[in-house]
């Protein structure tokens, strides 16, 4: 998606106060799951040309590494509730600095629209006429579960695929439906913290889903630094607190888990391979 | 993910006829949405390495063209309905050859594990005792969305996404559960041949979703020859026969389809920028 608002093209009007001089383009880009290689070329293009790069906790050093060595870099790292700055500022900053006339790259983990507000920010952009795209990126809701040897759909094992949040609103309540994604059934993925598991777990049980229905929760996912935690929902989330399992994390419950177990003989090493790898040719 | 067989490491044993040669590798790798520049920087790097590319009809050309002069490039594309080669064929040859001693990238559109069979190839793999991996890739169904400006989750319009398909069983029944789809909500991201949309939209209102529901149609998402068409549940599947729309096309149903319109003044000339532009580095 590529956009600029209606009639304002790259010269930013003078009368909005600033300079009049070109305004910069953002790209809001998915950096992936968390393995530096799994960017796309795209997002990796765009990273290394920005003047800016504005970041958020869960993008790895490496990536920041192929940023030119002048560019600006600058955290605006939120991780579950401790956000360090608003949306609303981190907008005003991506306007800021387009009108400054830098060109940023807004690194986002995993693809910007699954969680990961970028809608929002497009919407901001869209709306204070800076010129934008939105680059899309390996979302953790498949390419985690596939690095545990999971894959989200399968033939006979999973239909659909279903990718959701459990964060609570503001009056405290759990608006998920659980009911509906008992029933739904096929592969759930849940993008959320782990204090929440036992919760959802329990839920999804007395939403009609049956105790041995087998559940993943991947920490860590894609790096070298890659946990999964096998077991059911009547149990996964007291796995996880005996094995100290840490943030963050990506939880997966459904039949497909059994498949994880049936290539576990072929599992090794991971993802360890491509780590720094970030160079074109090896060859 | 990284496999191999138990205990077999990367030379084959005599008993199973082969040569006792090396066996190559095989990797799975996601070819992502249609832009030649969505495939990951780790997928690009296989791809320009591998001796043999086994790929499918939604792979494009320009992908290939990375490959080495010398690579085998090997099409086995299937569309739809229309298989060029069985799947059990496909796995077979992917054996034959890591174990003619090949490093094989097995090149499929989107990611491997969203409804790209990938998992019956791991299996087959791992059960044959040839060394593979699985590099995600950007799925089609989060990326053609964003591509019309459609984020397929966003606060407050949609906290759940789902991917599912339609294609009708061996017996001619159609086994999606659409109360349970009606019921989940968020967004409803639909992998089917568009032969199938008027029978899925008149299900998903007979299962409850209103009939102004706004819907979109995307057709070779992400790349120059992009149609976007949005309409609703009741008229989508009209507006997709009037305007001629052909397959591959992805089929979003939810609320987020109208912030395809609040940014549709901010969007022009969608991916076309990025088009045959898989150079590293530009400035």
């Amino acid at each position: 998606m590529v956009g600029a608002a209606r009639g304002a093209g790259l010269v930013s009007p003078a009368a909005d106060g600033s300079s009049g001089a070109r305004l910069g383009r953002v790209a809001l880009v998915g950096a992936g799951p968390g393995d530096p290689e799994l960017i796309t070329v795209k997002g990796r293009r765009l990273l290394e040309q920005a003047d800016a790069v504005v970041f958020d906790a869960l993008v790895g050093r490496e990536l920041l590494a192929l940023a030119r060595p002048d560019a600006q870099l600058i955290d605006v790292g939120k991780r579950d509730s401790r956000h360090t700055l608003p949306q609303a500022e981190i907008n005003a900053r991506l306007t800021e600095l387009s009108r400054a006339g830098l060109d940023v790259v807004r690194l986002k983990g995993g693809d910007p629209f699954v969680f990961g507000r970028g809608g929002e920010e497009a919407l901001a952009l869209a709306a204070a006429g800076v010129p934008f795209e939105v680059v899309p990126g390996v979302t953790s809701g498949t390419s985690v579960p596939a690095s545990a040897g999971i894959p989200v759909t399968h033939r006979d094992l999973a239909r659909s695929v279903t990718f959701f949040t459990a964060h609570t609103s503001g009056d405290g309540k759990d608006n998920v439906d659980y009911q509906a994604l008992a029933r739904v059934g096929g592969t759930l993925v849940a993008f959320m913290g782990l204090g929440r598991l036992a919760r959802v777990a329990r839920s999804l049980v007395d939403a009609g889903c049956r105790p041995a229905l087998p559940a993943a929760v991947i920490a860590h996912g894609t790096t070298p630094r890659q946990v999964v935690v096998r077991g059911t929902l009547q149990d996964i989330a007291a796995q996880v607190e005996r094995r100290g399992v840490e943030a963050p994390a990506l939880v997966v419950i459904g039949e497909v888990v059994t498949l994880s177990e049936r290539l576990e003989g072929a599992l090794h090493a991971a993802t360890l391979t491509s780590q720094g790898c970030l160079e074109p040719r090896e060859g």
